[in-house]
């Protein structure tokens, strides 16, 4: 007998869809969510609902904001010679978070993955080359601080190659950050370290 | 610099006051979302909304349906002479799915805890009584299916008071073994439980 209400096995799918959350989880949450006031599931609902409509990317640097520009490009104080590069949004937060850097940003929305398939025509590469060949300013440094991983590291020489011979100084955030790790998670005075002490590709 | 845009902050921190979520996750599912396209995310919203404004609580049994009565309370098949009182709707569930049960049942919303705070008066014991005496068809068994822990227990208990002297008799599920369990892997109190309730071959 079909005693579970279709609305209950629809969010318990559409939580389950969610990475890292599977079909126990997933029951938990809707039945922590039933028991709980309706208040609870609707701001749950309005926040994901809000997400698309009022998040766009920065046709800059790519990297979600509210604005376009995002606040960082639209700021006259930053440095626009010097652009670093990173694989995602969290990225950005995280180097912000050192107070040390204050150059643009630029966000590839990935890293090159041939096992899953996504090459550099997925990230914004492209975009990357346009933007410095076309910048008022003119870049002077390109910052690859893609993740210290086998991906990053791919990334990182892909770019390295599309400036070769350009008059921009490409460099590497420095070796302290440990292999294998995720640049979102490394600690304030290792990724203020790192930045200080990158090197040139 | 507030490089994250206002919305993205909400839904982590909506989805941080969920249970067993992290700041973390609450990040990493957040980011996914906005990675992906913006019905991922609508659907999601869209379930949750859904929830509460379509899912009824049973006025029998308190089981959580779309009708009111639920359908087992509606099944005309179902005994009505048994009552299996669990704490959850998801242990009818996991009684429904043995389909070796056929009678009705009684949805407590929780188990006695005292160092929660959650007293007899927090769940449907009040309930299951006026239902057990105003039932139209007599009421024979009472099977009190808490869970095998001290708060299932102690509800347990306090139901059996309840219902001293009355004419209806009241079960409890066998402790023993789990099926395709390891005996040496067994703990002391299951153990003594089945040597307790051993039955003849």
């Amino acid at each position: 007998m079909q005693v579970t209400p279709v609305p209950v096995t629809k969010l318990i799918d559409e939580f389950s869809r969610l990475p890292g959350i599977g079909p126990k989880t997933a029951s938990r949450l809707t039945f922590y969510l039933l028991r709980n006031p309706a208040e609870r599931a609707q701001s749950l609902a309005e926040a994901l609902h809000e997400l698309h409509q009022k998040v766009v990317f920065c046709s800059q640097c790519f990297n979600i904001s509210e604005s376009d520009p995002c606040p960082v490009c639209a700021d006259e104080h930053r440095d626009r010679s010097v652009i670093c590069v990173v694989e995602e949004p969290l990225d950005v937060l995280a180097i912000e978070r050192t107070r040390d850097y204050h150059g643009l940003y630029h966000v590839l929305h990935g890293a090159i993955a041939p096992t899953e398939g996504i090459g550099p025509e997925d990230l914004k590469i492209g975009e990357l080359s346009a933007r410095v060949q076309s910048s008022p300013e003119p870049v002077k440094e390109i910052i690859v601080a893609t993740n210290p991983n086998l991906e990053g590291e791919a990334t990182a020489m892909y770019i390295a190659r599309q400036f070769e011979g350009a008059a921009v100084k490409l460099t590497r955030l420095a070796r302290g950050l440990p292999m294998g790790g995720d640049l979102e998670y490394a600690d304030e005075i290792t990724l203020s370290r790192a930045l200080s002490g990158r090197s040139e590709i």
